[in-house]
């Protein structure tokens, strides 16, 4: 069944791959310019949440794990995926607590965003935390040897500059809260 | 083959799909606490680059483009694909041309990042890019009816508070301009 999508035509789509987490889809289009082609679009089954806890000392929260896809150790903030059906903030509370132990009084939408758009319809939202109290982490069986430490934000900042902090979730997440507490006034200068 | 993959182990990659963009891997793995289990990774077959082009009035180049994989028109910075093999400023400098028909004199790499590492293997840099001049753009097939905008840099920034700029790349894009602008002294201060 043929179908509009913008100034493309969809002509047909096949779930080529499917697993707990992605779905990818075949389709067969018709490009803006009348050229026949193929589009894959990858579908996560999940939102991506992310966290930027916040603590009175100005430090960050941030996760050591070895990703899979990168086969390297990284940092990011806190985060992972939420089924679209839930409610985004109760799912970044409950992340952070499972991946920290952390709770938080005060939370935030610091951003909402879409993913690479020219292959994937994947969303996320970043969220700041404040007023953390600790706890204990319950972590999932792909996470364990995870790592936790706490970064003055100021150096989270310059990890990102440098490109140490490359997970692009936390990029915008640190950035965005940047900008975010500079807007406020409560923000040291950079350095 | 069993291969070590950090704290998992990959037992066998099968390519479950694959088209002229991005590979999708099947893998059966062991998890870190030894279960057993499967993890599709999504591999794109080149860089995401993208462009801050900032004119010397102080406004961002953004270009508008329905996307196939959302349904959506959105604005983002000019970029695109670029081959692993190339030189990725020299891909940046192409594809804002193409895009745009603008050159420009200087360019500085702002962020460099990994996406969604959950899912894929994908990375990306942004460039900031001065010393603007205007040409012709000469945009491909899939591209038709793509729009431009010049946007005060300001603004921008405040499209992407508001999440009316919702591409992820321009998002840290854009913020990691202000960031260097501001570190270098010479942004205006945020309104």
């Amino acid at each position: 069944m043929s179908q509009a999508v913008g100034p493309w035509e969809r002509r047909n789509r096949r779930v080529a791959y499917e697993n707990d987490w992605i779905a990818v889809y075949d389709d067969l289009v018709v490009q803006p310019d009348g050229a026949p082609g193929v589009y894959g679009v990858v579908h996560p089954k999940f939102l991506a949440v992310g966290v930027v806890a916040l603590d009175v000392n100005d430090t960050v929260l941030l996760v050591g794990q070895h990703r899979y896809t990168l086969d390297l150790f990284t940092w990011s903030v806190p985060g992972g995926g939420v089924p679209f059906d839930d409610d985004p903030l109760e799912g970044a509370q409950r992340e952070l607590a499972e991946e920290t132990g952390a709770s938080a009084t005060t939370w935030r939408e610091l951003a909402r965003f879409t993913l690479s758009n020219s292959i994937t319809d994947g969303r996320g939202i970043i969220f700041l935390a404040t007023g953390l109290s600790p706890g204990e982490p319950h972590r999932d069986g792909t996470e364990l040897g995870m790592e936790i430490r706490r970064v003055p934000f100021d150096e989270a900042l310059r990890l990102v500059d440098s490109g140490e902090i490359h997970d692009v979730f936390t990029q915008v997440g640190l950035l965005a809260a940047d900008r975010h507490l500079r807007e406020r006034g409560s923000a040291k200068e950079p350095t």
